[in-house]
């Protein structure tokens, strides 16, 4: 009895330090970009000793894939909390397409993307990286489809979903040096109508 | 007269200069990324000193905008060529997608993407980019307006143009770490038929 109840504590101390350490890195990619980013400064940043850091993720190329990987996940988990709240009808997918803008544009699509600029010439780093963005490539189109309520066995559908994405890393790109959200939100009013009619039987 | 004609030839060597390190700043960011470019990497590329690098190009900085400005206008000079040679008809949209499909697969959207990335944590790049990012922006807006033949002025035109070059550049993105070529070919496909109808008055 004592052996399991001081292991569950453990357990529940360690995940709270992974989860801190995930955290940590995320807002260290977004403050300071993958160069700035190390291992040294994440563990300071989370307030985990440098040993427990090396215990649960050995190398800084492990600790940023857990990070954007727990982070993608948390995000979807929000993203479907949110879209409960939405209402049904025709306004349903104008909220979504604004709800998927703002992710595109939030935290964790900068520090992914610098993730995937930095794979691009760090091998260790992108052979990390790539079964993971296509995980949460993967994840985020099933998601979409879901939040829109559309059926992907229709034919266009599955193309038109692929677009808005697309369109929607592109409009996040557009946003990281400037505020591009007057251009990106004038943009979406004139998509949410095409996409209307793509995803109209 | 010999003052003259000693001048020219040195001013023909300055460009020339200028015009290796641009090429080779390019070829450093895509083949070793922002963090793997430095100054002394691209003068020993170029195969020019560095007191003559630092005498056209003071910093990482003036260098590296410098090049993908250079570059820059040199794609759109390459892509209107190119454009020529295109048929006129409903053949031409087709062509004019894939020419900037390519456009933003290719190296000088890397090394761009390198610099715009790196640009938003380093305050010294981000002061140098900015303006240059507007700049090549609305040139390659101007640019795709006058190689698909279409009138600005008429309703809805504007906007699938802007929609047109911020899908580019999410599948650009798209294929940083993997060869997304055949979903991309898939996609552009359809889109040049929605693009079609969009445009077509």
């Amino acid at each position: 009895m004592s052996t399991a109840s001081t292991r569950v504590p453990q357990q529940e101390r360690s995940r709270a330090t992974q989860a801190r350490l995930l955290e940590a890195t995320v807002d260290c990619l977004v403050e300071h970009g993958w160069s700035g980013t190390t291992t040294t400064v994440i563990a300071a940043r989370a307030g985990v000793s440098r040993g427990a850091q090396l215990h649960h993720y050995p190398t800084k190329a492990a600790l940023v894939t857990a990070a954007v990987g727990h982070l993608a996940e948390r995000r979807a988990d929000e993203l479907r909390t949110e879209a409960e709240a939405l209402p049904a009808g025709p306004q349903r997918l104008d909220r979504v397409v604004d709800l998927l803008g703002a992710a595109f544009t939030g935290p964790l699509f900068v520090a992914a993307l610098e993730l995937w600029v930095a794979a691009r010439t760090d091998p260790e780093l992108r052979d990390a990286l790539v079964p993971l963005e296509a995980t949460v490539g993967r994840e985020m189109h099933r998601l979409t489809v879901s939040l829109l309520g559309v059926d992907e066995r229709r034919p266009g559908v599955r193309e038109a979903v692929q677009a808005t994405l697309d369109l929607l890393r592109g409009l996040g790109v557009a946003n990281l040096l400037s505020d591009d959200s007057a251009r990106r939100t004038a943009l979406l009013t004139t998509w949410k109508r095409q996409l209307a009619t793509l995803l109209t039987p």
